[in-house]
């Protein structure tokens, strides 16, 4: 316990506050956990002048200065994937710092040349805390699950859309209702479009991905569908056939190719991903003969993001050095996308339709045209003239036969809205 | 990538072998994540004539040899507390050899010492596979819920009697008639006491509540109640109260104290541990503002368990240097035991009594002059002067309390069979 390992934390919002925090109530514990003792040296975030509750080390205005002084480890939790975060930790590890950081959008998009740099520094890049946030789920994949290879992750990986998938199921409320509810509560954010539209779970799957199947994290090969269309009378009719609705983040591989989407899903209602209800998070990964596994816990929030930075700070102090994505990033292929619209699966399709003669008959015809076979259907209500509901089950069907039927389906002046279409696990 | 790391492996059984064939299948890859070329340079085992389905490396027929020759680390998979495992560890140790082995026993009953020999060393001694087979829950305790503290660890520790369970639950057998299957299944051993009577989860529990606490495992503490005396009827009595059967080890903070038991618990059917079936293991993580987490896996098997020595070889050959339990050997604390009496939860009870007049009347006398007040009952079917059930939940009473009435109405002569009773979840 000679040398003190040095920290610099950029960003002092809800997590790095939750960092200087923990580290201050902990130190003692956690310097021996990390060998050395840890020391806070320096910060910089946006407002010298605001009231954090805890005492600055020294300050500084510019937050690239962390990336130059003598730290040993730089802490990144600024955000963004491109500007001064990605600045920041490409100044850090060139400079031969270890970088910790939350931030997924900026790994998710440029992972592979961030962990190419680190190895080349001979320092580590460590991000437990941008994929479900206090679950120790990068980890695990990257060191725990690596004799007999990963096959498939599956993941609830955004608190904000499962908060308010399991109000609405709770509730029976509508989306836009509950989602106004959940800004109120600071469980979602004014622009909610990130969480709701599903693009932070693909941020996040993008590395989880990387970390099981050994490729370059790929962003732009995942297919997203958010939670914005799924409507009360969907959720009510998931729990009829005995499923919940929730938004995945799926990863696997497919042969040579790897299949990466994030989509509403119906999930068996006893599964263990349908068990992760409110704000937490939950991983389901399937690792050949070694079973699947599961994961779940809090995946946001100060307690939960800090402790997943503690970790890899004590980690990096410990000298630690297993490969950023698990692999050597030389090794790292470049993943075959697989074809979206080849993934086979029962549907759940629901159609808004006016109740009026031949209406059904249309569907039928255009779904039987297009290959897609019905298992069971509920047509509940008569509203003579008036918009209805049709659901259908179909049985296990590819993705583009069942697009094909829907968008003629969709040109029938008998159909009102977007007919609503839902996978279904098999 | 240079110099290769060294494996010596003792012991070829089911895991040793699993360990054996994982690494020649997946080498490049795993020598890619350790850093350096993993190389399996000497095996010992019982026979060395058996047929085994891979070729062997260099042959000891002392596994003594492993610690005195080159291996950069041995892979201990004996097994037992004392005798050829112990010796091979601690020699292994001294001479300078990291050590990864899956042996619960040995490390329930000397982790302290074997901990601090192995800092003395300045080599690593890892034990991943020693509890929850291939769920990183090891990892996890020592590396990723380290910054909040750990307040609780629940967990299904032996598939064995979780299958157990989960078979009379199903088929509404007895105790007796499963445990004989599972044996002529080879899910449970010809002799099952280190299962089914809980020794098997004290050994893993010591280890995790080690862990968690930052205390020296200590089995000895621990108060163990196995599954042998639960009934058919007890799991169909739990299923109608909204209720299963697990065999649980329990470890959690009361004060300054630590408070670790096993022991059958009833656990609500819809809690995460409920979920988890036959041969799987669970385990929930109390970690205080960081929330609960929860992991479940396989926790035996070959792939499983090889999975979990595999992780840790290459971790060792990594580099990674966090202390065998988490903290400094040094700063163990000797843990003082909570008083077992002084747990207080809901109780099942159930009695087998003659149905005879007065005998519900004793039984109430004796559980209020203990101060056990009792929420509900169930008294089903008439038998004169034949054995009945009856069954009741008591509110929320301290162990001593209910044993004192049990010992009391155990001595009644209408009482027949030893009174059976469960702690609930609260």
């Amino acid at each position: 316990m000679t040398n003190p390992f040095r920290i610099a934390i950029a960003g002092l919002g809800t997590v790095g506050g939750g960092v200087v925090k923990a580290l201050a109530a902990r130190r003692d514990e956690l310097s021996g956990r990390a060998g050395r003792p840890l020391r806070l040296t320096a910060v910089s975030a946006r407002d010298k002048t605001k009231t954090r509750g805890f005492d600055l080390p020294v300050w500084h205005d510019d937050p690239l200065d962390l990336a130059q002084g003598d730290a040993d480890v730089v802490v990144e939790l600024i955000g963004g994937d491109e500007g001064i975060a990605r600045q920041l930790v490409e100044t850090a590890l060139t400079n031969r710092k270890h970088v910790v950081t939350a931030n997924k959008a900026l790994l998710a998009k440029h992972g592979l040349a961030l962990a190419a740099l680190a190895e080349r520094n001979g320092v580590t890049l460590k991000f437990e805390a941008a994929a479900a946030g206090g679950i120790p789920i990068v980890k695990a994949l990257r060191e725990g699950l690596i004799a007999h290879g990963v096959f498939a992750v599956k993941g609830i990986l955004n608190g904000t859309c499962n908060y308010i998938l399991t109000e609405m199921e709770t509730s029976g409320r509508g989306f836009a209702e509950v989602l106004k509810d959940a800004q109120a509560l600071g469980y979602a954010e004014a622009d909610p479009t990130l969480d709701v539209g599903g693009g932070d779970t693909a941020h996040k799957l993008a590395l989880l991905a990387s970390l099981a199947f050994g490729a370059a994290p790929d962003f732009n090969a995942i297919a997203v569908t958010g939670i914005e269309h799924i409507t009360a009378d969907d959720i009510a009719f998931a729990s009829e056939f005995g499923y919940r609705i929730k938004l995945l983040g799926i990863a696997r591989k497919t042969g040579n190719a790897v299949d990466q989407r994030v989509t509403p899903t119906m999930v068996r209602a006893r599964s263990s991903l349908a068990s992760v209800s409110g704000a937490f998070n939950g991983v389901l990964v399937d690792a050949g003969a070694a079973g699947p596994f599961f994961f779940s816990g809090r995946g946001a929030g100060e307690a939960p993001t800090a402790s997943a930075v503690i970790a890899d700070i004590v980690e990096a102090a410990n000298g630690a050095a297993s490969p950023v994505f698990g692999r050597p990033a030389a090794s790292l292929s470049q993943p075959v996308a697989a074809d979206a619209m080849a993934a086979v699966s029962p549907w759940y399709l629901r159609f808004e339709v006016l109740d009026v003669p031949g209406v059904l008959a249309g569907i039928a015809r255009e779904l039987a045209e297009a290959g897609v076979s019905i298992e069971s259907m509920i047509q509940r209500g008569r509203a003579p003239g008036e918009p209805v509901a049709i659901v259908m089950i179909t049985h296990e069907t590819a993705q583009a036969a069942v697009e094909r039927a829907l968008k003629a389906i969709a040109a029938s002046d008998k159909v009102r809205a977007r007919p609503c279409m839902i996978p279904m696990e098999s």
